[in-house]
């Protein structure tokens, strides 16, 4: 499914919290389509919010954002940003929501891709279309190759395989999408901590004198989950998980190609030459060359 | 293999930290076969050491240790206890050691299992016949079954599973024996921080907001390595796992029965009912009843 220029009324994008959805924004914009943000109170950055057609949205009121969406036109959606997984009693409920709370219960129960999937169809069975950022805005995925001037060795790139294997290996279980792999050694696995978190985890590991890989050996690989509908969460990468690969004393960063999204990938190539760290797309093993 | 009361010899104990070396030299001293303990320098008890016959060792002294264990008729040896990754630079090496470094460094590449396994095969090519505690003193393993009042509920009991089934996806990677699973979502997969930091993580990330399950849920999972050879680390559960696994918020601690050790199953029992929390021995899926 590629939705290109053809306009088909404005896009409604579901901004959780990052850059990366007024990137979405900004490149579905480029290609002649009108978009309005509906930004999650709590989550989505009120200054940049302001440049765009918005309406706020609390996360749990979907009556609310379904009579917004279809006074504007919209049809098509797009979630983008982060949204760290709300607290049941955080949310403010309103009756469309709590009409399908069974279903949200439910989703809630499973990991991630479960919530969100469940979360999705509530919005198809409301007569949207859920489009993922890469349908939307295709020239914000991570491409293949590296981004900056490094790129990485042989035995980074043993690391790298190491990582997506064990990774794909995970891929059934609605877990991390990412993990560390030093000289052969897999370091960390990401779960419910997220990516920045395991990072520091490895700095302070290596502080502790806990890895043995010495700094400038160690890859973080990133890849979608097996099970995962990239509609719903792309692994994204930014000057943060530069920064956090960084302190990790890691020689580069590895994200599977198309998989990923990469706000600015111009950007990003520069924070990674200053780092002194590569930053490359690659092929999930097993994909089609 | 089954090395009881039949003497050939005083076993040697190869102690890293921790107070499962010592539950290991009593159960032996009980079956009637003298033990002569080899404290690793920077890392065994020396209040504890002190109340056995035991040679002081440095990690890098292949030859003294050679040396030591032949004089006192020793020839088979368990190497027990907690021993993180030394660094290559803290090795105080003599010359045996530098002669099987090559084989040492190729062991370093990889994971723990590789390295412990490569280190092992330099002592069975010196002589000496590797055996694991649940040879020598099977009666520290982890029963099947409740060690206190508390036993697992229905949601526990589908934790556990998923647990084991997801350490089970992770067995050909080399990486940790265990996760923490909450009402179906996996919070956390253990790799080079260990599990008391693992635990700790849940801990910190409940209190962050980002584990949603309510406090009481959730288990720790423990289980061997699929490639683990069982001779050189058995996964340990000790008092510090109990009080770890309350502060994470869980329900309890499952841990594959046979194939972890357990120093004192009593008084273990005993602080999972102070805690409140279950410790059950598991059978590992897909093992034979």
């Amino acid at each position: 499914m590629s939705v290109t220029a053809a306009p088909e009324g404005p896009l409604g994008i579901v901004c959780g919290g990052g850059s990366i959805p007024f990137a979405v924004a900004d490149a579905v914009a480029r290609r002649g389509r009108k978009v309005v943000l509906f930004p999650l109170i709590g989550w989505a950055d009120a200054a940049a919010v302001a440049r765009y057609p918005h309406h706020w949205i609390h996360v749990g009121r979907l009556g609310r954002f379904c009579r917004l969406a279809r006074a504007e036109g919209v049809r098509d959606i797009v979630f983008i940003g982060a949204l760290v997984r709300p607290s049941l009693r955080q949310l403010r409920l309103d009756w469309k929501t709590v009409a399908a709370f069974p279903r949200i219960v439910r989703a809630y129960r499973g990991g991630d891709d479960h919530l969100l999937s469940g979360v999705g169809r509530i919005f198809e069975d409301e007569g949207f279309r859920l489009l993922g950022a890469h349908d939307v805005a295709p020239d914000i995925l991570m491409p293949e190759g590296p981004l900056g001037r490094r790129v990485p060795t042989p035995r980074d790139e043993a690391d790298i395989a190491r990582g997506l294997a064990v990774l794909a290996a995970l891929g059934g279980y609605d877990v991390g999408q990412a993990a560390v792999v030093a000289d052969g050694h897999i370091l960390a696995l990401e779960a419910a901590e997220g990516t920045d978190r395991m990072l520091a985890r490895i700095a302070e590991l290596r502080r502790d004198g806990r890895v043995r890989a010495p700094e400038g050996v160690g890859v973080l690989v990133k890849a979608p989950k097996h099970a995962q509908d990239t509609r719903y969460d792309l692994p994204a990468v930014g000057p943060a998980t530069i920064e956090g690969a960084a302190r990790a004393g890691l020689a580069g960063v590895a994200i599977v190609a198309g998989a990923g999204v990469v706000a600015e990938p111009l950007r990003l190539g520069r924070a990674a030459d200053e780092a002194g760290l590569f930053v490359v797309g690659v092929a999930q093993p097993g994909a089609a060359a």
